[in-house]
Formats: structure tokens, sequence, C-alpha cells
């Protein structure tokens, strides 16, 4: 049996203590489940600022390629904040998206149970919430051109960014977002601002083909992003997947996950298209983000890094009953009354990165 | 004494029966506090496009050139979902802002005492929020060029808009907000996505030199659009201003009105440049909805529209103490246990649109 070939970009902040609590998963499933794991890591974010000027190099791009997954940790540190433009921390994601094609972000948002509480929302409100958010991460704004700050004859400047969305793009994470309803509970809402843009139009358009051609089964429905963002808030439940375009996907996304109240749980994974060989570049990482204000103490928490390894198993590998595993784990030692600092409540008790990640691995 | 001239622009569903209520209001003004107005009503939205085919006129645009104010009710019509992209009721509110200029939309998230409960967030989260958001109304990608859907050789579509802002749009909505705040808790969040878009990161270097400038004294922040999401529902409280750009405050200030709970009681001022003659032109309408479901029924909240109107005595026509006083009188009314059926809850009693309005006439 081959093994699982892992490209491990851990980056800054939080991001290499919470990755290394996945290397007690993968010492398990090679010793208990008869997996073999070939590890490669690298430097990416500010960390790959430090060593080699860049936030990414072409070489890490290669080797993503290369790997049957990668796992990510997080980017991004305020120490890197004077540096230009196209060297920011944020780069080494958006190009790892943008090189391997990894069109389709899939961001659970779920209420943990144990957790219901420490949603700033209403109890009744989030109880058993569970949303599927579907964002397009490789157009729209985040990459259109012409994109710049131009300076004007009189010495004032305007910035420009382009919005563009093509049939095709639209077409291929509207199917990730309609095969993820068939197995949930049937129900797509589709989310642009077609009242005011033209691009949004299109979306709506071509979403409303692809169900009819080929998912009548699935309910579709569509929504603007301004009422979105109020009927995440007002009632989420009402919600199975959403599927939205780059700009209101990091958003609603980042506002659906806090709905939680439990950030530090939140895996995702970010898929590609389907290779001639049959393989799928595909990128998992916590939604999490470097929190550089707790780095290095050994206090973060790192379930969301595990349930995004957990993703990892499920799509990238199949292991179905490994993912199941790793997540039932997790509930168990909630369960139990473990807590890290940001999901601690009262009578609960408080532990740091590496007895969580522990706990885990005793539960499995 | 010249009279007040105000243009009234009902618009559809609950539009005309909650402006129907600051009729009452006016004609105390006029009989109690010595004020004469002169009303001018007109068709905008389905409305106009029932009677005229366009949404809007030029002759309405050159009459609310010709007011002091405009109270608009809304737009929208489930009905019209047919119609070309430039013929949607919606166009009505995007042609006003931009032909009369009125490039600053004031939106307070203010959470009454007496409804506190009604929010899905906890009350200990959201008690005596008061939250003011100044969005950028007629730049960004609302209006930028190019724009369109355009046919590809091989038949596919794309879709494209574009967001541009300049040195002197950015200046002169930050300056609203800066002023604003010194009123206030001297606070000022300027929220953009500069670490992806250009657009955001002059948006940025230019708020952070106004405020060098000229308002050193007010407290200066920045937020990225997806964590200030992320912020407003963890902990609104932290906010006193925000100031932000066209799309993102659409989305940001309806999620900031909704943590309020009560969408029927907030009211919004749309401000334009002061001209050569001193007059400023300004819009000001309620933040909900044509809501065409309870339309005609009799029900809706006429609060909204009321305090809009408020807020027209207040910044168009510097009537501060008439303002304070209708404020006042709302507040009253609903400590008295009056409520319409949207923020009705146990206990209280419910009205309809016009005892609610007539209670704040009597309580006046
Ligand atoms: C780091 C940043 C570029 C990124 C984004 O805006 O896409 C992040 O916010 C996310 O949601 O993954
Ligand atoms: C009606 C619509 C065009 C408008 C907008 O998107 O600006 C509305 O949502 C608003 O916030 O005033």
């Amino acid at each position: 049996k081959q093994p699982v070939k892992l490209l491990v970009l851990p980056g800054d902040g939080i991001g290499p203590e919470v990755v290394r609590e996945v290397g007690r998963i993968i010492a398990w499933l090679e010793k208990k489940r008869g997996l073999t794991f070939e590890l490669t890591e690298d430097l990416v974010g500010g960390a790959s600022l430090a060593e080699y000027g860049v936030p990414i190099r072409d070489e890490v791009i290669e080797k993503a390629w290369a790997a049957d997954a990668v796992l990510f940790g997080s980017v991004g540190d305020p120490k890197w904040g004077h540096v230009s433009f196209d060297k920011r921390p944020e780069v080494a994601i958006l190009k790892l998206r943008q090189e391997l094609g990894l069109f389709a972000n899939l961001r659970p948002a779920k209420v943990f149970d144990a957790l219901v509480d420490s949603s700033t929302l209403k109890p009744d409100v989030v109880r058993g919430l569970d949303i599927m958010i579907v964002r397009e991460t490789v157009g729209g704004i985040y990459f259109g051109d012409p994109r710049g700050i131009e300076t004007l004859p009189d010495g004032s400047k305007r910035g420009i960014n382009t919005e563009v969305y093509t049939t095709s793009e639209i077409q291929r994470v509207a199917r990730v977002a309609f095969d993820l309803a068939r197995k949930r509970d049937n129900r797509v809402c589709s989310v642009e601002k077609c009242n005011v843009m033209e691009s949004g139009l299109l979306w709506k358009e071509v979403v409303t083909d692809v169900h009819a051609r080929d998912f009548p089964d699935v309910e579709l429905s569509h929504m603007l992003a301004d009422n979105c963002a109020m009927q995440l808030v007002r009632n989420p439940r009402q919600f199975d997947v959403l599927v939205t375009g780059n700009l209101f996907g990091d958003i609603l996304s980042d506002l659906a996950s806090t709905l939680t109240g439990s950030l530090g749980m939140l895996p995702s994974a970010t898929l590609g298209a389907e290779q001639a060989d049959g393989r799928r570049p595909a990128l998992y990482e916590p939604i999490h983000g470097s929190a550089p204000d707790i780095a290095g103490q050994g206090i973060a928490n790192p379930i969301a890094q595990i349930l995004s390894f957990a993703m990892l198993l499920r799509y990238s590998l199949n292991l179905q009953s490994e993912a199941d595993m790793i997540e039932q784990a997790v509930s168990n030692v909630l369960a139990s009354g473990l807590r890290t600092a940001d999901i601690m409540a009262e009578g609960m008790a408080r532990v740091g990165t590496s007895v969580m990640g522990e706990a885990i691995v005793r539960e499995l």
C-alpha cells in the first residue's frame, strides 16, 4: 500500500502548535489503523518571509501539487504589517488557492451540543445549528483584473478592483454545493447581490440553470447578501448549504462561524478540480487565524486543526470511518468536560493545547 | 418664515402606510410648534413602474433637488422580479443617491431598553448597544465601470463589476464619520479588506491621512470586513462609529441592525455635499424594506419611518429639540407597553400601524 503523501504547512502564530497535535493523530493512525504517511513540512506566511523574503516559494506550490493533500495551519503576523502588498503573509494562502485551482471552500458552521452556551446568540436560536457554506475561492474580486492603485493627474489616487465570474466558474462551484446538499438536508441557498451587481445576476442565472439541468431534486432558493447576513443572525437554522462568491463567502462564512461561539472548533476544506490522473488537489485549514496574541503559550485550541485533518481523511482519502472516529473522539472529550481557554466555562476542566491533543488520541 | 419643502416618496409595500403616520407628526408640528411644511408627493419603485413604466422619473429627481429634504418609504416588490436590470424598483433609490450625490448613509443601530429581549443575541451582549454606521453610497462596486454581462466566443458568459474609490470620495465620507464621532464616543473604526483589495488599501491610507491631518483627537482603528462581521456578533458594543464602503456597508449595516432585534425601529439618513447656496441634499428612509408580505394590513411598525423623520428634523432643518421630543415620545410609548406585531412580547399591548402613530402624537 502506498503511503499517504501530505504537505504540512504550519505557518504563523498558533499554526505550528496546533498542527503539532495532528502529529499525534497521525501516529495513532499509523499504529492502529495500518496507514502510512509520508510527511513533508515547509514554511509559509511570515515564517517564510523571515527565512526566504517571500510569503511562499514556487517550490512549495510544486510540493503541494505532488502531495495527496495539504494540511495548512494559518498565516498572518502583525510583524509583517509594513511589507508591500505582494509580499504580505496572506499571499501564501491566496497563491495556493489560485495555483492549485482550489475553487471550492467548504466551511461547516456547527454548534457542538456541549458548547451551545458559548455563543453570544441565545441557545434556542443556535442549538443544533449545522450549516455548510460553499465559498468560491479562485475567482471574483480577489483575483480580477484590472486592479491596483493609480495616481491621477492632480496627484490624488484611484483604487480599483474587478469582480469577474464566468459561467464555468459558477457552474463548478454550484455543482459542489448541490452534491453536498444531497448528502445533507438537500437544500441549497445561493447568495449574491443581483439587485445591484451584474456579476451577481449571472451567478443567479447560472446556479438556476445547473439546478434545473442536473439537480432538480435539491431545493434551491436565492438570497441577497445583505439579507443573508440578517437571516444568519435572526434564524440561522433555516439554512442547510449556502453557496456564494469569494467576497461574500469570506464575510458570511466568518459570520456563520461566529454564531457557533467556538471558532477554535471549526475546520475547513478547499477543493480543486479532479485532474486527468484522478487526483484532486485539496487543502485543509482551521478557520481561525494565526492568533498572534496567544501564540507560543501552549493554550491554543487544537480541535479546529484536528477536525480539518478529519476532513482531509474524509474528502481526500475517502477514509470515512477514521474521520467519523476522530469527530466522535472530539465530541466525547468535550462531553467529559475538558476545555481550552477559548471555550472555557464554569465547572469545566481547563487544559492546554497538548493535553487536549493527548485526550483526543486517548479517546481514540 | 419660509415653509419647509419636503418631497415625500412613499414607494412600495408598507411604505405608504408608514409614511402616512409621519403626516400626523407634521400636523402636530404645524399646530403646536409654529412650523409650516409644503409637501409634494410622488411615485417611486414598483408604484412608478406601474404608472410610468420606469422606477423613477427625471422629474422626481428635479423635485428632490428643489426640496429641503426627501422623506422616502421603501421600494421593492416581487411583482417586478421579471423586469430588466435597469428597470428594477431598486433603481429608484440608487438613482436618487447618485444624482443627488448622497454619499454618506448614516445608519444608527441602537437597542431600545424596552426591546432588549427581542434580539436573538443574549441581552448581556446587546444591552445599551449604540453604533453609528457611516456607509459610502455613491461609489464602490455599486456604480463602477466597466460593468455588465458579456457573451464569450464559446457562448458562455462573463459577469463584471468594478470597485473604484478615489481619494476625494474616501476623504469626504471619512470626514462625516469623524465629525459624528466627536458628538458621540469619539471613536471611529474604518472597515475594508486591504489584505486582498487595493481599493481597500487606498481606503485605509486615505482615512489614516484625514485622521492625522484634521481629527487627531478622535480615536481611529482599522478592521478587515470579515473580522468586523465576527466582532459585531461577538462583542458589538466595542464599536462607536464605523465607516466603510458601499458594499461592505450594505452588509455590515444590515447585520448591525439585526443585532438590535427590531428592524422596524431603525431609521437612516443619507446626506450629500453642501451646495454653493448652503443647502445640502438629504434623504431619510427606514432601514426596513417594503415588506410586501404584510403590506396593506395596517400592522406594519411606523416607528422607523417616524424616527427617520426625526433625523430629517435634526440633520436637514437643525430642529434639535423637536427631534429629541419625537425620539422621547417613541421611548415613552414603548415603555407604556404598546407594541406592533414585529416587536410584540408577552404582557404587552398589540396595536396596529395607526394606533401606534396616534399614540406617539398623543405622547407629544
Ligand atoms: C487570509 C485572507 C486572505 C483570507 C481571505 O480573505 O480569503 C481569510 O480571511 C480566509 O477567509 O481564508
Ligand atoms: C435596495 C438596495 C439597492 C439597497 C442597497 O443595496 O444599497 C438596500 O439594500 C440598502 O441597503 O439601502
